[in-house]
C-alpha cells in the first residue's frame, strides 16, 4: 500500500473535517476556475458559428455576448439568493427536489452529472488546445496530452479538498492576471488605433450559411457555454469558511463581474482586429499574439490559460463526488458512493467522474468544438429548474421580500428557460439530443435504484420478525481424502453442529474404500455416506444429498457444508487446489437455508 | 449447459469406459493420421532446401529420401518391440523414466508435449496450405482458417475418442486411397516417359548456396519432419482393443509401409517432374497436376490431404491430454489434468492444447516452414530417449532374445540420436534453439511442481496428528445496522458456538448510538462491543480485535466471522452490497484459526 500513500498522503482522522474548509480566495480559486476558464472558449464558439454567414455577420457577436453577459447578471443575483436559503449547500438538486418534487430533482441531478464530466472533457480539450496553439507539433498527441491531465488532476483531488485548493489557486491568479493584462493593453490598443502586433492567422473564406435568425440563435447558443460552471458556487457552500453563506455570495459576485468583464473584453477585441477560430490556433491564442507578438508574455498567457482550463475540470471534481454522494445518501446511487475515503474526500465519485471524462475525450478526439454542444443543454436545464425552485420556495415561505426575491429568480428561470429552449433546438443535431436521451435514462437508473433500496430495507425489515429458537442444523464435511486438513475440517464441524456427516462422492471406487478403511480410525464417530455418481459429476450428487437432508424427512432448517480449503504461500500453488471448493461454492450460492464455509489449512513455504 | 450438452453430447458413465476401444481399421486412422500425413510437406521441405543450391542439387533428394525411409524402417521395429514391453501404454516418457531415470523421463515428457502442441499447428498450417493450393483467394485468410479448423478438431475430441475415431476415418482412409492412385498413376507415367499433364508452376531461378554437406545435412533434417508422429500408437497402446499390444504392433507394421512407400514414391516423382516447392503451391498440388491435370482427381486429393493434415492435428489430440494426466497422476503437472471429463475424455488438456497450439498459428502467421524447425528437436529427443530405455531395459531383463531385441533398440537409439545432433545443429538458428531452451523450463516445472505435491502431501499427513478435544471457540457477527439479515447471522452464530460476540465499527457516532439501542430489544443477550475507527476503516479495527480474541488474554483457538450476505435476485444489484464482506473475507484469508463464514440472506424478487 505504500505507492498509495505516496500519491495520495497518509490516512486523515474524521475529526479534522472541519479543518478542511475553504477561504474566499482559495474557494475562488477551486469553485470559480470552471466558470472563469470558459471565457477561454465561448468567444470562439460564438464567431465560429457567424463566420459561416460571411465577415459581415461578425458584426453580431458584441449583442449577442452583451446579451449572454446580461443572462449572468441575472443568474449571479439569483444564485446569490439561493446560497443565502441554501447555507448547507444548494445544488439545482436539493433546490429542485424541495421545491419541485422529487422527479424534477432527479432531473436536475442527472443534468449536473453530465454536466460535470463535459466540464472536465471539454476543459481538459480546450487546455490541450491551448498548448497545441503555442506549440503546433504536440496537435498530435492531445488525446494522450487529455488523458494524461485528467489524471493529474484525479490524483491531486484524491489527496483531498484543500490541498487541491491549494495546487491550483496559482493558476487560477495568474490567468485573471494575464487575461486582465491582456484586456488592458488590448482596449489601449484599440482605442488608440494601433494595429496589431501580428496580423490573426486565420480569415474568412466566404459565406456558406445565409445570416438567418436561426444562425444568430445558434450563435447565442454556442456562446451560452460562458455561462457554465457559475452553479458550482451554490453547490458547495459546505466547503466554505464559516459563515459559509456571506463567503459563498461574495465569491459569486466577485466571479460573476470578472466573468463578465473577461467575455466582453474579450469579445470586443477580436472584433475590431477581425480574428477569427482557424489555421490550427485558438481565438485567444491569436489575440495575444496581435496584442502581445510571440514573445514572453503571450507564452505566458497560453500557458495560464491551458493551465484554468485544466484545472477548471477541478471544479467538477469538487462537485461530482459531493452531487454523487447526496444522492447516494438518498439511496438514488449506491452507497459506496456516499463513503468518504481515508483522505476525507469521496474516492469513488473521483474514479467514476475521471473515468467517463477519460472515455469521453477518446470518443471525441479531444476536440473541444465536438463536445461543446452536448455540455449546454445540462448546464441550463439545471440553472432553470434551479431558479424555478427558488420561485417556489420564496411564494411558500412568504418571509421578508419574498415579491422581490420571487421576481429576481423568476427572471433567471424565465431567461435560462428560453435560453434552454434555444440551446436544444439549434443543437440538437450537433449533440445536444445525446444529453436530452441521456437524462431520462439516468433519471430512470436512479428511481430503479431508489426502488432497490426500499425493497431490500422492506425485507430486512424486524416487523414480525419470527421469535428466536434453536435452528434445526447439520453440518456436512465432503471428504475427498483424509488427511490433516480433512480432519480439521471434520473437527471444526463437530464444534459448530450437533449432527454432523461427512460425505464423500465416489467417482473412483478403490478410492472410496480406501477412505472407508481409514474413516475407522479417524472418522472420531461421524458417520460417513459415500454418494454415487456414475457421470463422474463432484456436484451433482452433492447438491443433491443437500436437497434431500434440507426437503426431505428430516427437513433441516439450517446445513452447513464445511469445506477444507488450502491456503499455501504462494498465490500461484493456489492454481493447484480448491476448485472443487469454488465449484461446491457456487452450486450452492442460491439454495436458501445452506451456508459454506472453508475451514483454511495453511501450508508452510 | 444445454449449449455445451449440444456440442459435446450428453455424460457417458463411467462403466462405459471399455467400451471405447480402438480396431485396428480405427486405430490406424486415429493414430497414424500424423505419421502419414507428414509426406505432405516433408519432400516439400527437403526440396526448399536443396533447391538453394540449384537445380543439380536436388538428385540429392533421392539418397536423402532412401536414408530417412532406413530410419524409419529402423524405428518401426524398434517401436514394436517397446508396444510388447508396454501394453499399458509405452511412451517415450514411461520408457524412459523406468530405464533411465526420472529426469530423462522427464526431458523425454518436454520434448513429446512441444511436439504435440507443434503437430497441431504445423498439421493445421499444412492443411490450410493445401487448400490454398487449389483455391489461392483463400490465401489471406490463413491464419483464420488455421485457427477455425483448431476449434473443429477440438469439439470433435471432447465429444470422446470413438467418435472423433469415427469423424475421422473417413479423410485418413481417403487420402490413402488418393494418394496410392497418385504414385501408380505416377509411376505409370514416369515409367512410360510421358511429359507432365501440366507443367510444374514453380522453377529455379539459381543457386544461393554452395552445396556443402551442411547443406545436404540440413536438408536431411528437414526431411526427418516424414517420422514425426510415428511414436503416437506406442503411446496410446491402451486404447486398442485386446489383445492391445498385438495389434498395436500390426498397426504399426502396416504405417510403417504406408509411410514408407509414399514419401518414397512422391519424392521420386518429384524429382523425375522437376517439382519444386513455390508459386504459391505445395509441392504435392504441384504433383497432382502434373500426373491428374487440374481436375476432379486433383480437387479430390487436395481435399484428402487437407483433411488428412487436420486429423493429423487428432492424434496429438488424442495423445496429448493423455500423456498430461499421465504426468498429473505422478504429479509433475497439475491435478486437473488428471480428471477424466463427462465425455470420458481428458478436457483440460484439450483446452490447453488447442489454446497454445492457436496461440503457435497466430505468432507465425500460419506458416508451415516457420514451425518445421521447432518440431523434429522434439520428436528426435523422444525417439533417442525411448529406444536408449528400452535397451537399458533388454539388458536387464534377459529374458528370451534379449540379445537380438537390444541390439534392434540400440540400432534405433543410436540412428535417431544420431539424427537428433544433426538436427539441432543443423536447424539451431531456424528455431531448433527455442525447443533447446523450452525443454530444461518443462523439466523444472514438472519438478517444482512435483515438489509442491510433496510438501502438501508431507503437510497433510496424519502422522502425529494430535489427539481430538473440544476446540475453544469464539463466533464474532460484525453488525453495521440491526435487521433481519444481521438477526438471522446472529441466530446462526449462536447455534454454532457458545461464545458469540456483535462487534459493530463506529464509522459515525449516530449510527452507533442507535445500533446500541436497538440491540437492547434485538441483541438476544449477545454482547455488542463497538470499536473505535478514528480513520473511517471497517476493516483494520476488525483485524485488530481478532487478533486480540486470538493472541491476547482469552487465547481462542478459532474465531469464526459470520457474515450476513446479500443474494440479490438479479446479478447486478448485488453490486449494491456485499463488497464490506469481500473486503473483510480478503483481509482475513491468511490468518491461521479464522473462519469466515457467510449466512445467505435471499432476497425476493
Amino acid at each position: 500500500m505504500t505507492w498509495k500513500r505516496w500519491l495520495v498522503g497518509s490516512p486523515i482522522e474524521t475529526t479534522r473535517a472541519h479543518e478542511q474548509r475553504l477561504s474566499i480566495p482559495l474557494a475562488l480559486s477551486v469553485f470559480s476556475s470552471d466558470a472563469l476558464s470558459s471565457v477561454a472558449y465561448a468567444t470562439e464558439e460564438i464567431l465560429l458559428v457567424l463566420s459561416t454567414a460571411g465577415a459581415a455577420a461578425l458584426a453580431y457577436s458584441l449583442p449577442i455576448a452583451g446579451l449572454i453577459t446580461l443572462l449572468l447578471a441575472v443568474l449571479i443575483a439569483s444564485y446569490q439568493q439561493t446560497v443565502h436559503a441554501y447555507p448547507g449547500g444548494g445544488g439545482s438538486y436539493i433546490v429542485a427536489r424541495e421545491n419541485l418534487g422529487t422527479i424534477p430533482g432527479l432531473v436536475a441531478a442527472g443534468a449536473l452529472l453530465i454536466d460535470y464530466v463535459l466540464t472536465v472533457a471539454v476543459s481538459a480539450a480546450a487546455g490541450v488546445a491551448a498548448v497545441t496553439s503555442a506549440v503546433p507539433f504536440l496537435r498530435e498527441h492531445k488525446v494522450a496530452m487529455g488523458l494524461l491531465f485528467v489524471g493529474i488532476i484525479a490524483v491531486g483531488n484524491l489527496r483531498g479538498v484543500r490541498e487541491s485548493g491549494r495546487i491550483f489557486a496559482v493558476p487560477t491568479y495568474l490567468f485573471i492576471g494575464s487575461l486582465t493584462l491582456l484586456i488592458l493593453v488590448g482596449l489601449w490598443c484599440v482605442l488608440t488605433g494601433r494595429p496589431p502586433v501580428e496580423p490573426p492567422a486565420a480569415s474568412i473564406s466566404g459565406a456558406s450559411h445565409a445570416l438567418t435568425l436561426f444562425l444568430l440563435m445558434r450563435a447565442f447558443s454556442s456562446g451560452c457555454a460562458a455561462l457554465t460552471g457559475i452553479e458550482a458556487i451554490s453547490n458547495g457552500v459546505q466547503a466554505f469558511k464559516p459563515p459559509e453563506s456571506r463567503h459563498a455570495a461574495v465569491t459569486l459576485f466577485i466571479m460573476g463581474t470578472i466573468l463578465g468583464s473577461f467575455f466582453l473584453g474579450i469579445t470586443w477585441i477580436a472584433h475590431v482586429y477581425a480574428v477569427v477560430p482557424g489555421a490550427g490556433q485558438t481565438v485567444i491564442s491569436q489575440l495575444g499574439r496581435a496584442v502581445f507578438g510571440t514573445g514572453p508574455m503571450y507564452f505566458m498567457m497560453q500557458a495560464a490559460t491551458a493551465a484554468i482550463l485544466l484545472v477548471a475540470a477541478n471544479t467538477a471534481f469538487a462537485d461530482f463526488p459531493r452531487l454523487s454522494s447526496i444522492l447516494a445518501n438518498d439511496r438514488f446511487l449506491p452507497r459506496q458512493l456516499a463513503t468518504l475515503g481515508d483522505r476525507l474526500v469521496f474516492s469513488n465519485g473521483i474514479f467514476i467522474l475521471s473515468g467517463t471524462a477519460g472515455l469521453l475525450i477518446v470518443i471525441f478526439g479531444g476536440d473541444t468544438h465536438a463536445l461543446i454542444p452536448l455540455y449546454a443543454v445540462g448546464v441550463f436545464l439545471a440553472f432553470t429548474l434551479s431558479q424555478a425552485g427558488m420561485v417556489m420556495r420564496h411564494l411558500r415561505e412568504r418571509d421578508g421580500r419574498f415579491r422581490l426575491h420571487a421576481t429576481v429568480n423568476a427572471a433567471g428561470a424565465t431567461a435560462t428557460g428560453a435560453a434552454l429552449v434555444v440551446i436544444a433546438v439549434t443543437k440538437f443535431t450537433h449533440g445536444a439530443w445525446i444529453v436530452v436521451v441521456l437524462i431520462p435514462i439516468l433519471v430512470v437508473s436512479f428511481l430503479r435504484t431508489h426502488r432497490h433500496y426500499f425493497y431490500v430495507r422492506s425485507q430486512l425489515s424486524l416487523v414480525e420478525m419470527e421469535p428466536e429458537r434453536p435452528i434445526r442444523h447439520t453440518a456436512i464435511v465432503p471428504i475427498s481424502a483424509v488427511n490433516r486438513a480433512t480432519i480439521y475440517a471434520l473437527r471444526y464441524a463437530k464444534s459448530i453442529a450437533h449432527e454432523v456427516e461427512a460425505v464423500h462422492v465416489g467417482l473412483d471406487p478403490h478410492r472410496a474404500a480406501k477412505i472407508q478403511q481409514q474413516w475407522k480410525t479417524w472418522g472420531g464417530g461421524v458417520p460417513l455416506r459415500i454418494l454415487e455418481s456414475p457421470y463422474r459429476s463432484l456436484i451433482r450428487p452433492l447438491v443433491d444429498h443437500i436437497d434431500d437432508l434440507m426437503h426431505g424427512k428430516r427437513r433441516n432448517e439450517m446445513v452447513t457444508v464445511v469445506l477444507p480449503e488450502f491456503v499455501t504461500a504462494h498465490w500461484w500453488e493456489g492454481l493447484f487446489h480448491n476448485q472443487s471448493a469454488f465449484l461446491i461454492k457456487g452450486a450452492l450460492l442460491f439454495r436458501q437455508g445452506v451456508v459454506v464455509t472453508s475451514v483454511p489449512f495453511h501450508f508452510k513455504r
